[in-house]
């Protein structure tokens, strides 16, 4: 195993006497403090004045120096929340940069151009290499579609018009079928012979925003560019094969995969008055999107779990468990971070009691996913009356979030889940930025995530 | 009593069979109709292409021409969803005007202007007769400050500067604590000599749009002028206080009281099959503020009631009792649509199993409170589980809206219950308008109403 950098930074003494124990074993004396510290959250807002730095930093790409910026934003903050300890877990990342060129232009049977298609290249896509792709472009609605008449995709543009299915509940659920003509999309055209492919943006909105993410390779297949389209330019589009139009669109994309880089994890302590060696840990991905400044994805629930040591010590909490805040590396393009966090846990014998995360956006609290086993269930299941308090209506069984998922060895996993109704309107796309974010809605999750992070740290489970 | 003008419009003769009876007593029937509802709803969309339209009116205020115009397009809209009767409910209603007047200006201790303030005429205020109020301004913090030093209000301009409660849980409930300076705050400042009032705006926002809404006077103290401010204007004002200003301000509003005129509830139904007699009803208020279009007060929630009777007809529905949208007069300033709804109920011996309100935006469903008893909250409960299909997660006693307070008779009220966080950034605004609502979060509603109103009509209480 490679060996992790520890940069251990000791650096807070703390002034305060700390006074707050919490008075165990009365769901009473948990109710008063979780009011407590939902009014602390709703009234003080620090987590979504935090939120506005980090999007004024930009995005945070791995491998990008908005990444490093962020970095040190968050060290800073560690620091004036007045932890026991930050410190940084090194992994290398992909680096994926999208370059100044990014054009699409549909053009006539004529070679006539008469409209831009507003597009993002895919994340992990090969870009044009400085020349224009000029092809036909051809629909198909899926990859049932492409297989049933490869030779309409041979030397052409692959355009998979595939729709977001509206009619689930949680739109985790769409995303989750229509995600793979965004990964898979560009193995499948190429595999027909397509010299490039576009995708319908998976989004959930009704706007011409186009949505990133990433797509893969494999070896086997030949590497073609692969991009995203705005909604209703693949609404227009449709239209125009619809009536039968003969199209060409010519394709620009300057975008390039580097040599893997350095990425970090970075974490974030306040070590437990009795129980230091068991943990509680909670976090998200550090890691966005380069278009847009990731606010909901990963930025405000990153900044929830910060803020659960900041409402501790401001709350002056003196938890008997370890909390520890961990904002991975690299989740949307490798997961890099998490598989090295969870590799050092397992060198370190650390024990997990617990690992919350935090990455489905910074909307109204809902409930809690875990996979805890039945008997753990029940005792969760006491808890709810406290976690109500910062609407938390439910705890169920369910999938917890890809970064926690590495941590082999804890008692439970969780994942937040606020409200998922406004959630792919902005991932991945230039409409998530700051202004997209409600400020009591985020500040909820902070203290949702706080009530059960303190739970977990004084009663066990 | 007034007789009241009934104009009965038959005008639809179904040529549908109507087919679809729904196969009661078993909750799993219901749990499968639920989420056909909950999935046309979402993808038909058809709420929300009407908010459009309705938003595209303008607003709504009771006596405006812009009231009659929406009138007529509910007229329109119930027609095409082909239901068994519309008719309407005439009232008399307040007529206040806002003219187009309003103008704040700031001047320091030399009279010399330095910053124009955003302001709102309140509803129903005085104007200022063609002439500027020029006086030295005085802040309070609320009226005990006021009752502690009425000297410093004789003569000027009183500033509430009430800051709205950000700790509670519920917006409604900061919004109830704060909004007494807004209704009473021109008879306080009276009381106290002073020559007009203005109020720092009720809203949980951060930004500088102020938010108008009702105000009251009485005979026997002196009618002075009253506006809102925004927020950021209202935290501007606080620190030069702060910093011992001594200010004027200059005030100039056109708005004026006209005589009361006529307002109309628009009332339609679907009859019922088995117990046309049984009346299950929902609805909220068709008339908004003059700012913004009263997209979520109260033109989401209005289309949700709308959507009740085009979801059971799109679906091929046939009820057991009969299911009435109400969308009543002048809820803003005066109630009269309500009071008259009631009363002309009451002399028909009208029998309301059932009304549901929904006043409370169109965000994403929480729950429904109710007033029913015990005996039927406990048949109630068991319904949560195909409820539970449109992100219902709880019905519990509580207030269910002044409109439907108006039925004396009903078994049982509801209130819908959306989301609360985001509401006061729109409420009573500028800010309120179509693109401040979300399609899926305003469809569930459609969708959660309609499923209970089909649970009431089915299944009785």
């Amino acid at each position: 195993m490679k060996k992790a950098i520890f940069l251990i930074l000791p650096f807070f003494i703390s002034i305060n006497i700390l006074s707050q124990t919490i008075t165990k074993n009365s769901l009473a004396n948990y109710d008063s403090l979780a009011k407590e510290i939902v009014k602390t959250a709703l009234v003080e807002g620090q987590g979504y004045k935090w939120l506005e730095q980090l999007c004024e930093i930009g995005p945070r790409l791995s491998g990008s120096a908005g990444y490093e910026d962020a970095l040190n934003w968050a060290k800073k903050t560690f620091r004036q929340i007045g932890v026991d300890s930050v410190y940084l877990q090194e992994c290398m990342v992909p680096h994926w940069v999208r370059g100044g060129i990014e054009e699409a232009i549909l053009l006539d049977q004529h070679g006539i151009p008469y409209k831009q298609i507003a597009i993002t290249a895919l994340g992990g896509s090969d870009g044009t290499n400085g020349k224009e792709i000029r092809e036909k472009i051809v629909m198909f609605d899926s990859f049932d579609d492409l297989k049933a008449r490869p030779q309409d995709a041979e030397g052409n543009i692959v355009f998979f018009n595939n729709k977001f299915d509206q009619s689930l509940l949680n739109t985790f659920a769409g995303y989750s079928k229509g995600v793979q003509y965004r990964v898979f999309g560009a193995i499948e055209a190429a595999k027909a012979g397509a010299k490039a492919v576009l995708i319908r943006s998976v989004s959930s909105s009704n706007d011409n925003v186009p949505h990133t993410g990433v797509m893969r390779y494999i070896d086997s297949v030949k590497h073609i560019p692969a991009a995203a389209i705005g909604v209703r330019d693949a609404n227009y589009l449709e239209q125009l094969f619809k009536e039968g139009k003969n199209l060409q669109l010519s394709l620009n994309l300057s975008c390039e995969n580097l040599p893997d880089t350095e990425g970090w994890n970075i974490i974030a302590e306040i070590r437990g008055s009795e129980l230091p060696n068991e943990i509680v840990a909670f976090g998200g991905h550090f890691d966005s999107w380069d278009v847009g400044c990731g606010a909901h994805d990963d930025g405000a629930p990153c900044i929830q779990t910060m803020e659960v040591l900041s409402l501790v010590r401001r709350m002056n909490i003196t938890p008997k468990r370890t909390l520890r805040c961990v904002l991975f590396a690299n989740e949307e393009n490798g997961l890099r971070g998490a598989i090295k966090y969870g590799q050092i846990a397992d060198s370190l014998k650390e024990f997990h009691l617990a690992a919350i995360e935090s990455d489905r956006g910074g909307f109204t609290p809902r409930g809690f996913t875990t996979n805890a086993d039945s008997s753990v269930m029940a005792k969760l299941q006491t808890w709810l009356p406290v976690l109500n308090n910062a609407q938390i209506e439910w705890i169920k069984n369910g999938g917890t979030g890809g970064d926690v998922a590495q941590i082999k060895n804890a008692k439970a996993l969780f994942g937040y889940v606020p409200d998922s109704q406004r959630y792919m309107d902005f991932h991945h796309s230039a409409n998530d930025v700051f202004e997209g974010v409600n400020p009591r809605e985020m500040e909820l999750g902070s203290a949702a995530i706080t009530i059960l992070s303190l739970l977990l740290s004084e009663e066990g489970l």
